[in-house]
């Protein structure tokens, strides 16, 4: 295991010592550091190096190439050099170092191949100079969280759509309404769709400004958030720079220092991912109950076919996509208490347990930009109402008798439900007529 | 605040200056430190005490006063004068501490009573001769848990039997069984209840068989559990007198250290509860589908009217029992988070935080007891089952067809159901013609 | 227990039928629904009197009655009627039905005392007039929680402002900077603090800005959100009203359904806290790391000592309100857990969990309220430094090194702390030997 | 994404249409449903399929030839067939299809390989026959969580010995015991490891023991525990035949339907886990404490230096190790969390949010299982104690002062301590001439 070089015989392997150490010490075999955290590390190497290129500084042509490094490794060719474990200890440092390696030796091929010369470059004097784990992977981390969070709000926006075509769509449908699944009084189904919509669209809202939360970024701040070792100019010029390789209007951070040992933002962002998921779950679970049946359940609405339901009982179609989007909220949830017990462990200038947060972060991201797309695509735009039996439920219980209570008065309505229980025709007639003497 | 005696005037205040300033320090109006865990702190006190007066400690009648004080402070006489806050900081020190000046105060007053003179008791030299609030308060936790395990253990016999007795009296009552909210094959009325009775007995087994984890018991091993100031031969006789008092088969930790340090078994215990909560959850959940309606519902049994429903719709009647009982069961479930988050953090000899276990273990304890008997004795044995709309569901389904695959296939069985689709009576007939062809 | 009636022989019973069975229902023995939220109920009853007043409706009388009843029992007088148990079942129902029976009881006695006579009033159809719990509920819940967050927010801001007293205090104070508990590079002790304030701020900034997401209320929804039975002129001047007696910038929900539904503000405000609390963990746990000692830690600060440490160690003084400061943030956390399942849970027209959701909140509310106070003024504002021991042990560790690497590189600093190990003078000399060189 | 078939071009694809329809309706991208689960799954077939070899089911050959498949994809040739996401929707039906597919497909070609003819295999009607996903899965789940429980177990044991070797080790090495971080009495370095070796003790034997509890499996109860459509013969001796193949003692539950809708069984096993967490958690905090320094901590321990600890602080090293086991408990604790939530939702006689429960708690095994290994080998085994710190800590403090209290009382040492403070050697002279005196 200790050993294990995890690429593939053909390919080179163009990481080093460090990444081979954090290999074996972290072998889990749970999973490689998120792809996403990786690039957004890539980004900040090339804004550094960018910057030094500006500044002149170091042997000619080392700040040049490594750019170019970067470049190549973010179009996507060098995937499987980043072989580190998502829950390594040292806070990101072998995560970085990965990056650093592979940079380092992908600048000089890059060189060599077309000079025909050897250029020494060093991973840490070099490719980190002014820079540290500590500022370099939260930086990162806000980065591909911005990243994410945007997707996923366009996805969250696509689904407010979809569910306010449904509740234009169904406006006309008179059903049950129900408190405590209890039979209550009459609603329309567009109103249900449009309640979901609501608070679909307050996560969008909340996600949306979240992000500016996430922008202040501690590169520059280094080790511990007081710039020890960072170049003045250097730490100007380079949010410059990755302001314009993100596209994000990304700043240097007032206080360096606290943004370094303090993770409370990533909290509140998972808190907030945490919302959209209470919404996605309760939405799911309305769809199942609605679905249910086909004849021993509610069957007010019919969810599409997508899939066979049972390898015993033919004919059976089962709810899947509002299953797997409950799953995945349940997941959410769960990454949120893994953020939180390991935001609140930080100590003096740092916290050692980030990569647990940044794991579960991104993947709480990813997997709720997925679900959402596959609950818009696959499950509410495909689902078709049954008119009949929401009109059916609907006339069948005594979802009208609150109304008479204004005039009646709660007693006596309560007293006449009493006397035609069971018989809500009879009840209707009884108030009619109680209303009308 | 910070100096409000919560005691009314009337009542003479019996605790003294290290109850007071923990009164200030830990002013959160949160509630008092449980009482059961209060009395438990006495016995051992009074276990100590006895012990003493047998190996002729200290000075005369100080030790036998002392019991006396237990005595009448167990008897319940005296419990508002245990003030301090159950989230309080120190390790339960304040806790041992109110105990201390109570007992104090209280012997020396018995004294003063009969014997007309002052007899100098020191709540430390004395009354605590010997422990540790790091000895004391885990043993006293255990045996507090000790005593609502086994209240716990009752009542889930108790609703065992109760949900037996349905399981029986079910037995001839077919209706659809369900996966995944949708119709599936014919079970009975009866073997769910039976399922559930099940559940309900693994968890009392559980619960009965956990108890032997807690008998290990670390008092002797004073302040960080290898015995420094404890003498031998009180150790020995302490826990005897303590089995005595308690009636629990309590034993000496065979590594003390251990126990004043680690708080694994309180994790073990309240994941045990935290299963019992998941099935009391499973089984609400069930029982409020089956109640749901009366019309627009699956309403295949019906719960008992316990109270009005609604304040706005007559006639509603809600599924308050199961409700309740599953918020208890969430309560549960966050109290185990709050446990395992503290026990995960005892530092070397000590785990600053088991106030908050001990809190949040024993309002489990408390909260699933009531919890459990309001569930059996208002919920489960008042229920009524719906025969007629058993049958309806059952007969209208297609939950018939999948006896037929063993003959016909998976297949052909398929095309039959999508051939007659909404009309089982046809699939039925199908089917029937297709295997009798 | 069943009908226990928990008022003491001398008090009135003004609480009726309703209420009695819920007493009996929700026997759990856990605690009263929360005064705050009762006294919010008793708003919304005064609000919608008081518009029942200008409209004129209902016998003459009635709503001037009811509102000064609501009057008195705002005042304090009448606490312990409300007794119906915080987890009930019913989605609040209870807690509703005791605030009308009261207010009923109470609006007949002041009317009876003052004009001898009788004067009928009705719980539900007065009282309860063109309300449902659905509306109220929520509505109170979401003025309890600001009032509440205010609170907490002035408290942050005052915790905030000691710290940053303590940032000026302290600039002149070099010490160790620590990552991962190993020694790094050289931090001011003011820094340090600057960072702990930095953090609150931004609690305070976040609870500050949710309240607007709470100002939002259902109330004139009635049961699912869509008006059944509220007047259309009570329906806007109720909200006035409110807006008047709270004094809070209230406004009526735009789509009433989705409020009534979906609980996902109370887990985006419960997510904040749990960013607080994770906040307030990290302080306490690296006071506690720099009060460690007083001989064998890192001794760099001193907590004042507050109370006895120990029962067995004279002398000892333990940093008891950190640690009572970290079991609330435990809690807090434990409290989110139980609201994110509670609001998962909703299902249709309604969330019959929310009981569960408003303890929990507003538990969690007043809990860090009392504990940001206590940690500002008993340990924060109380505390000290150890000028000696935080150069001391700066000056022993090889924290100067890093600065090293800009000239001489990381490798051949590290090669000479590798030579020189143990003897950090050593190093230091050799390091400015080279440079010089 | 819909229709990216995730096996590379040159590789044939065996799955068939339900595989396909899965891989796109759960297109997460989050990870495939654990292999040990699918084995265990394939084991499942390969019992079913012997028992029908033996019953003479079916055509001639077919079910040796899924016995042959079954033993071929057993030995890890087919891996990559095993495509469908491991958070899919419908409660393990796509999982459980795949397996059906692939080997109805390998069976064929098998066939067809060797005699040179087809022979028609029916994924259902077959491979699935006389069971469902409901009985399939959930005893796969069983059979692969024995096996990583076994394998868990025996990791502990071994860690129990390497901490009991360094408790001899380290027997004679006193050092300062602390409670509450603060100073509090002398206590051996060996007698902390035993206390480590204690609890870890302990883990191992609650996994040991609760692997009864999995051992009843409901196979043969099919959709929902009444074993409809299975034939008597076949339920008997599949379960025999499993028992053959897995090694393990199963036994077929004696009330299937509890087994087939309750997971609170997933729910203790994993409560256990999150105790082992705790446990990991607590040793972890230690070692990074006792580790602290090289010079501004405590420094009691040397932790072997695994890799480089900074990317800008020469010869700074971390406490690497430790700070992933603490992450891995941290996961464990939050798989938990989902592992509660998803048991917590069955519905009726199924819980369709199985997969959640399989994947969160197989995840937990395998990383405990990895972690307590690298903890073990590359932590605890390499640790070296620093004996001059142990002793200097020691020597330093007022941890001797306890022992006085027993002849001078608490409050007279606690004077001394008062009036000779920060000058422990005053102080144990002073006791010593009190003593005496």
């Amino acid at each position: 295991m200790d050993d294990a070089y995890q690429i593939s015989p053909q390919k080179e392997v163009l990481y080093g010592e460090e990444s081979r150490k954090a290999l074996a010490n972290f072998a889990l075999n749970y999973k490689e550091t998120n792809l996403k955290l990786i690039y957004a590390i890539v980004k900040v190497k090339k804004a550094a190096a960018k910057t030094y290129v500006k500044l002149g500084t170091g042997k000619a042509g080392v700040y040049e190439s490594v750019v170019r490094a970067c470049d190549r490794i973010l179009a996507g060719e060098y995937k499987e050099q980043f072989v580190v474990d998502a829950l390594q200890g040292g806070a990101g440092t072998s995560a970085n170092m990965n990056v650093n390696e592979v940079v380092t030796a992908l600048a000089g091929k890059i060189w060599r191949e077309e000079k025909k010369e050897e250029l020494l470059i060093h991973p840490l004097d070099d490719v980190n100079r002014g820079q540290s784990t500590n500022d370099v992977y939260p930086t990162a981390l806000r980065i591909a969280s911005i990243e994410l969070l945007r997707e996923l709000s366009d996805g969250c926006a696509k689904l407010q759509q979809a569910l306010q075509l449904k509740e234009r769509e169904y406006e006309g449908i008179k059903k049950l309404g129900r408190t405590e699944l209890m039979d209550a009084i009459p609603v329309t189904l567009g109103e249900e769709f449009g309640a979901y919509a609501q608070a679909v669209a307050r996560d969008r809202w909340r996600l949306y400004k979240v992000e500016e939360r996430l922008r202040q970024v501690n590169l520059g701040g280094t080790a511990v958030g007081n710039s020890s070792n960072a170049d003045r100019k250097y730490r100007f010029m380079v949010i410059e720079e990755l302001r314009e390789i993100t596209g994000m209007g990304l700043a240097a951070a007032e206080y360096p220092m606290d943004i370094t040992q303090n993770n409370d933002v990533f909290v509140e962002v998972s808190g907030l991912l945490k919302a959209l998921a209470v919404n996605l779950m309760k939405i799911s679970g309305d769809l199942r109950l609605m679905n249910s049946g086909p004849h021993g359940g509610i069957g007010e609405i019919h969810l599409k076919p997508l899939q066979a339901g049972s390898t015993i009982m033919p004919g059976k179609v089962n709810p899947v996509i509002p299953e797997m989007v409950t799953q995945v909220a349940m997941k959410v949830m769960a990454n949120d208490y893994a953020i939180t017990m390991a935001a609140s462990r930080g100590e003096f200038e740092l916290n050692a347990f980030l990569p647990l947060i940044a794991d579960s972060l991104l993947e709480s991201l990813m997997l709720l930009e997925r679900a959402v797309e596959l609950f818009r695509s696959k499950c509410i735009e495909q689902l078709e109402p049954d008119r009949e039996r929401c009109e059916a439920l609907l006339e069948g219980s005594y979802a009208f008798a609150t109304s008479y209570t204004r005039v009646l008065g709660y007693d006596r309505v309560s007293e006449i439900i009493e006397q035609y229980k069971g018989n809500p025709g009879a009840v209707k007639k009884a108030l009619e007529e109680e209303i009308n003497s």
